[in-house]
């Protein structure tokens, strides 16, 4: 089965602070012609920010999309030249102030394939010391400890929706169990 | 602590298939000017089809914006005056050819909050009959059968890397493993 989309034209609509858009032409496999919005951005790194005691290093931010004040874990995107270990490292500190002896990758997540190009690029990060965090002058985020069970709880909940982090903790959760964190 | 952005000002910067663009001017909480980017979209429904026997029914296609097939749990936009749960009932048909007897939520997504206002409501079906698929003219979609631990590896490896279906699916494991999918 032939799946590809072939790109005829590719035609850039926006340029932003935080993506681009393209819109592209595309040839189907059944030879039509349709057209592809696409947001483009350099991507980003994840951090699950995890204590010897079983606690995670979570930040809290207002979400303008979503209007709402949103748990997530840290995450941030990538400077120009940065690689993704290098990004989550300068990450976890500015925005939690914590330093980690050990970064793990243990994903890759696509956010929405249906219309951005972005990938995450997930860490667990070990053997961690607390700092100053150091967030951009205007960002308003802080840094909050809570026991791994907990944010479980707090998905089945429904207090946390965002999808990097739910997929992120329970990948996390699961490695624990089978003693793939071992590291 | 005061996380809240007022907004100040939206414009209508792009109106397309798939999502549309908004450029807000915000208040931040120390009363600064910033400005937000945001894609708007009407939200989708999210479906993982369970077998009585362990299997769940996934979706191959061909993602633009990654430029790579993508296996995912079968997943739709939802029309104009649809409910999540007619969305995820008329996806499930559509993409996969399968009705199901039963529908629970379990999760509500926000796969980009810090770009896009988008929330996916996702339900286990249960109860599956399979029939005829019938996806969109230019929609190129085919179905397959897993054991959901082979999903599980899928994503362990690295092949699965679409971040609704980690969520999703990982979610239902450990509901599954705790007895929270008797339904």
């Amino acid at each position: 089965m032939n799946y590809y989309e072939k790109t005829i034209k590719s035609e850039r609509l926006y340029e932003g602070a935080i993506f681009d858009m393209e819109k592209l032409t595309v040839e189907l496999p059944n030879g039509k012609i349709a057209y592809r919005d696409v947001i483009r951005n350099p991507g980003a790194s994840v951090i699950v920010p995890l204590t010897d005691d079983g606690y995670v290093i979570m930040v809290k931010q207002f979400r303008k999309p979503i209007e709402a004040v949103s748990l997530e874990v840290p995450a941030g995107k990538m400077d120009p030249g940065e690689d993704p270990l290098q990004c989550a490292q300068r990450e976890l500190k500015e925005e939690t102030g914590y330093t980690a002896e050990k970064f793990k990758k243990i994903l890759t997540l696509h956010p929405a394939p249906a219309f951005a190009d972005e990938a995450l690029h997930v860490f667990v990060a070990k053997g961690l010391s607390k700092g100053e965090a150091s967030p951009d002058e205007d960002e308003f985020i802080h840094a909050f400890k809570y026991k791994l069970d907990d944010v479980i709880q707090l998905i089945q909940d429904g207090v946390i929706r965002d999808s990097k982090t739910i997929a992120s903790i329970l990948f996390t959760a699961r490695l624990l169990e089978t003693g793939g964190l071992d590291f």
